[in-house]
This record gives structure tokens, C-alpha cells and sequence, in this order.
């Protein structure tokens, strides 16, 4: 085991983790030690307070893990008069960060280790912004497809949520750590690139085991999914074949839409119309066509009246991908920005994972920005798409070889 | 049981929860009918999904009830032109509503009875601020106390967070319960009141046993608590000698200061530093004069050079009564407030219950006003006084016998 910039606890640690079981894509395991100290007043864990997802690996964590109830995404930009010599270097620091606080580990600037010894299932996951190959010059190591996406006619952008040079996602099942571990790789970063934007998410606890959930609307959301732990691996992974630059092999893309939701008309919608513009039954998520909810919708099914039973416009519909690659991982998050002014502003931040976002998730986007009936009740305000790094083995660190 | 504006689902539900046990102060059971409804995709709960914390008693639940991870308050103004008939209006109607939401049953105008059905523990608890019974003429019935607390040194408050007419403060183990439910009532209050603010917190999901738990700071916060559920039962409520008018009997009241809390110079400070200002050490909870987190502070014990162990500005020394009647159940949660332009404000709702604030909790924040080493890094942003109504039994409503 080599990892110079790793402290004894951190090995010891490693070691635990090591052998406590094979790594495995979406596996979580709950490591004994991780919580052993300094857990007052938590002695009443309720079992999520210990566990501890690997953070070494071909891939990073946090994409194929199953969503845990809070996330954050933290969109950051470069400081002026950096360079890529800094972009490494605060690399190596949150590589290093992010493999103690996910398990569990104190950092070495931590001054709440008691808070880290509770990761509750704590993931980072790392992304590059188009940005960042633009102000340092990378081109050469920059995805083809690494760009904003176009303008879509529902669109109604706001910057404060645009693309950003760098970007976190941090999942847990608390809050705290996820609070604390935004803090401290914030922190670690001061000079070196500084936070555009903070857009925390939440599910329910109770639909940890899935990535479908229901969202705001009431609406089962994220039913349909590829079988990316198997024969749709190449649908989420950047493979050697498609890769710019040999340092994206394991990596992937990410799209993060920031969709608002308006609430108050979709009130004033009842069930037969919220159920048409869905294209499913919104108690079971089953599709209109019939079954459950992991039944294919049959689009060609058609009424008695010769009318289809699903809407042109219905989301299901629109959403359907017209060939086998227009698909991709969706891990969405509910969201609520609360106003000062007793106002709470309720949406979907949309996060899709994918290889390439301009061949798998623009022509579904496209379809759906043109004519799907939810869109008389969401809006997207913010839109920002980032280059996945791939994951690092014990000892490396993220983007070691985009860099040198 | 005459319940006449319940439904029949909800007397199935109450006939139900009636025969599951009885009314504990701080009890919640599981209610195995109400998520057994379209609770897809949820069929993997963790087993908080389901959970019902009586509603109707004689006092509102939410008080003693052991505090859930996810927590809102919401302060609300009534509009103009309203009247004490309105008003009744309103709390019959909320009343309804609320007996049925925590009882994992949609109230009738409620569109989504999927996400009803799964209250993980809601609790929603109302209070009547000052301007109501300004504006309501309702002189002869208001509390004593009832007032906002006077101006302290260390104040830097912001109207925004300031005292309104009513209060809804709503817990629950799962955020989206939450939303629901607050969506749900601030609607059914639509041309009655008006939200002027809307404040989330938080605790970490592993806490949940008890009123304790660790703050932003890292700080093991509400170890000592009065003993309500039987000899300082006086101290949380209003008794029949204190009330001012018969039915405020059964109801307590709130203080809910929100305190910002400063990471960034918290951060430079180390861990001799901050347990000398909490007193307290920071791992375990324990006073600095030793024991463990339920050990009582020893005030009086001196170092070797004649110094108090514990500082005398120490937050410790300086929240500790000075006579049994200064004490108060503490109830608080932490919150994030996310801004626009990437920053984050971090803090603390401190939530006060007891049966007279002038009395019991005045005298110890003018100690922590004047002198607490905490005010360093902290600053009280919002500050709010509230009558917490009585509970009610089936078939009646919340304020009745305050307004007919």
C-alpha cells in the first residue's frame, strides 16, 4: 500500500476498508471503527451514521451509489491567475480530504473530528467545467462534447445557476457531514477557486434502495434506467475507444438542470390531467398503458376512440429514447430555496450521469424542451454540464493524469 | 367518537391509532395502515415512513415529542381585515388538516395522498404571536408575557425573522412529508394569513433519541433539560393558576431565536479555545471539570492557581440557573440559509419552550447577552415570542375556547 500523502489513521483505515469486503459498484459498507469515537451524543445511531462508502476505485463514488436522502452541489470557479500547477495541487488536497472524510477520518485541518467520524454514507464526486479547459488552456485534454448545452425554448437561464470550472456533488444520508465536509473542501480551496453557486437537494429517506423517487409533483421519477452495472456499462463510462485523452478512461459526464416547479398551477390540476401530462398512474408510477411500475409503456396502445392512450406530449412519451444510446443515469434531487421573504421557490435538480451528454442526453432534451406537457408547469433556470473525473487507486489522486 | 368534519378514512385511521395504545408525552407508533396506500416506489422504507405521533391530546404534540432530523417553522401574518371570525376559520380548518396529515391521511383538498400517507413522525404545532391579539382586539386574553423580548446588547436583528401573529412550527423524520404538509397549510390559510418567513433545520438523523445534539460548532448542545414529563412538568405548562384567561390551560409558550453562527473565525479557533468558551469538552460533552456529558458542572472548582476551572464568561456558567424556576426545554436545530451567490449562512433555531418566558428564560439570556464567550462567534439575527395553544381533543379545535 502506497500512499505517501496519507496519515497512519487514514491507512489504518484503508486497511479496515480493504478488508472488510470486494468493492462493489453501488456498495456501501459500514465500518465499525469509523464511529468509535467521539460519537456523543449519538450513541442512538440509527444505523446510517457509520457507514462508509469506498472511495478508491475505477470510478468515482457517488454516481452509481443509490442515492442517499441529502446532497449538495457546489459549483466553483477558478480564481484569476491560476494555473494548472494549482488546479493540481488542489486536486492532490481534496483527493486527499475526500478519501479521510468518506471514511470517516478526521483531516488534518479538521477541527470537528467528531462530526467526521460520522460520514453517514458521505460521497464527493469531482467534476471539470468547460471553463476550466479555457482558462488554463487544456484543449488538447478537453471531451469533444464538453460544452454548455444549446438554448432550449423552455429555458429561462439564470447565470447564478450556469456552468461553473469545478464542480462538487456531495451525498449523504445527514446533513452534518454533508455540511461539514462543504466546508472544509471549500475551505481548502480559498485562493485557488472560490464557490459560484450551493444548491442543496433532498429525498426521502424512505426510497433510499432505488434511484426512482417522487418528486414535488408527487410524480414517480426515475423509474426507467439503464443497466449500468452491466451490458450498459458503455453508457456511463467514458471507455478507451471514445476518450479524448487516456486520463478520462473510468470518467463520465454529468448534466445538472436546476428545474423549477410551480407549484400553485399544479394544484389547481387535477389527477386525470396531471396523470395524462405524466403518462402514468401517479399512485403506483405505473404507466397509463397499464401493469406496474416497472412495466414498459407501450406507446402504440391506442383507445377505443383510435386516440392514443398515452399523449403525444406525454412526458413518458417524450422522455422514451428513440434508440438504444439515448439513454443515461438519472439521480435527481428535490429542491427548496427558501426566500427572506416567506417565500420558498420548489423544483428538481436534474442530474444525469452519461458518457457523452451530446449524443445520449440532447436529442431526449430536445424532445422534451419542444413539447412535453409538464412543461407548462416546470421552467429550467439553471443548466451546467461537467467532464466526470475517473476514480484513483489508493495513493493517486483525481486528475493526476489529466495534468502531468 | 364524534368527529364531524372528519371523514370516514380518517375515523378508520383514529379508530385505528385509538386502539394502538395509549397517549404517551412523547410517544410515536407506527401506524402499519397508513402507508400501506400507494406507497410505490417506497416499498423500502427504513421504517420511519410510517410513523404517527398522536395529534389530539392535551397539549399539541411537537413539545415533548423527541425532535426528528427535518424541522420548519413558518411565521405568518394575518391579512388585513381579518377578524376573529376569520381567524376561527382558519384554526377549524387547519385543525382538520393537521389531524388528518400526521395521521398519514390526505385532508380532502389534498392532491397528493401518496405523499400523505407517509408522515414519518409529523408533528405540526401552532402558536399565536403578539400582533394577533393587537389586531384582534383580544386584550383579555392574552398572555401575560406575551411580548417580544426586550433588546439585547449583542442583537443585530433583522425584521425578516422578526415576531408575526401565528406560528407553525412542523417536524418530521423525512423532508418531503414536510413540504407537503407546509404547502398544504399555508395554503388553506389563503386570504387569512401570509407567510412573512419560512426557516428549515436540521439535526443529524442518528440523534434522534434525545433533545441533545452536536451544533455547527461541533458543540454538544441541550444535555440539561427540566424533567417535563414529571416534576418540572410546571415548567413547560401553563397551569390553571398562571393562565391568564381558562383557555390557555395545557398550552406552554416558544422562543425561537435564530443565531448566526460565525464558521469561518470559528474555524481559526482551536480546541483549548473553544472548550474554554463552551466548557465543555468538545468529544464527549463532558464539563471541563469532568464526568461525562450527564454529569453536572461543578462551578465552584478552582485550578491549582486559584482560577476557575470553568471561565466565568463560559456559555456553560453562564446558562446555568441561578434559581430552579430559570430553566426551559431547549428543542433547537440548525440550519443553512443558501444564498444566491454562493455563500452559505450557518446557524442555530433555538427553540424554547416553557410556561412563562419573562420568568423562566428572560434571566438567563440576559447572562448570555452580557457575558457569554460564545457571542464571539455568534450573532442573533431573528428573534420571535409565541403563546403555543393548548392541545385539543377529538372533535374540537385548536383555540376554540380562546375565540367562541
Amino acid at each position: 500500500m502506497s500512499a505517501p500523502d496519507l496519515g497512519r489513521r487514514a491507512l489504518l483505515k484503508g486497511g479496515l476498508l480493504g478488508g472488510a469486503g470486494a468493492f462493489t459498484l453501488a456498495g456501501a459498507v459500514a465500518s465499525s471503527g469509523a464511529a468509535s469515537e467521539g460519537s456523543a451524543p449519538g450513541t442512538s445511531s440509527t444505523g446510517t451514521a457509520d457507514l462508509v462508502v469506498p472511495f478508491h476505485g475505477e470510478h468515482q463514488a457517488g454516481i452509481t451509489t443509490p442515492p442517499p436522502p441529502h446532497a449538495v452541489f457546489v459549483g466553483m470557479d477558478l480564481d484569476d491567475g491560476v494555473g494548472t500547477t494549482e488546479l493540481g495541487r488542489l486536486m492532490r488536497v481534496w483527493t486527499d480530504d475526500i478519501s479521510r472524510l468518506t471514511a470517516g477520518v478526521a483531516p488534518v485541518t479538521d477541527q470537528e473530528p467528531e462530526v467526521a467520524a460520522r460520514p453517514a454514507g458521505l460521497t464527493v464526486t469531482v467534476g471539470w467545467g468547460p471553463g476550466l479547459f479555457d482558462r488554463l488552456g487544456l484543449d488538447d485534454r478537453r471531451p469533444s462534447w464538453l460544452a454548455p448545452l444549446p438554448p432550449m425554448p423552455v429555458d429561462d437561464l439564470d447565470e447564478a445557476y450556469g456552468g461553473t470550472d469545478l464542480l462538487l456533488q456531495l451525498c449523504s444520508h445527514s446533513p452534518v457531514p454533508l455540511a461539514h465536509a462543504r466546508r472544509l473542501l471549500v475551505g481548502a480551496a480559498r485562493g485557488i477557486a472560490t464557490p459560484r453557486w450551493v444548491q442543496p437537494g433532498f429525498r426521502d429517506p424512505g426510497e433510499q434502495a432505488g434511484l426512482a423517487f417522487r418528486n414535488e409533483f408527487g410524480q414517480v421519477d426515475g423509474t426507467v434506467q439503464p443497466d449500468v452495472a452491466d451490458r450498459d456499462a458503455d453508457l456511463l463510462w467514458i471507455g478507451p475507444a471514445s476518450a479524448s485523452h487516456p486520463g478520462w478512461v473510468g470518467g463520465s459526464s454529468l448534466v445538472l438542470r436546476r428545474i423549477r416547479m410551480d407549484m400553485e398551477d399544479w394544484e389547481r390540476a387535477d389527477r386525470v390531467a396531471r396523470e395524462h401530462a405524466v403518462g402514468r398512474d401517479l399512485a403506483t408510477g405505473a404507466p397509463l398503458t397499464g401493469g406496474e411500475e416497472s412495466t414498459p409503456v407501450d406507446l402504440h396502445a391506442v383507445l377505443p376512440s383510435g386516440l392514443p392512450v398515452v399523449d403525444r406530449h406525454a412526458h413518458v412519451r417524450r422522455a422514451s429514447p428513440h434508440a438504444p444510446h439515448e439513454r443515461f443515469l438519472r439521480r435527481p434531487y428535490s429542491y427548496e430555496q427558501v426566500g427572506t421573504d416567506g417565500t420558498v421557490e420548489t423544483g428538481l435538480l436534474f442530474a444525469a450521469f452519461q458518457a457523452d451528454p451530446v449524443r445520449q442526453f440532447l436529442p431526449v432534451q430536445r424532445r422534451l424542451a419542444e413539447g412535453d406537457l409538464l412543461n407548462i408547469w416546470t421552467v429550467p433556470v439553471g443548466s451546467a454540464v461537467y467532464a466526470v473525473l475517473p476514480g484513483c487507486a489508493e495513493g493517486d489522486w483525481l486528475g493526476r493524469a489529466l495534468l502531468v
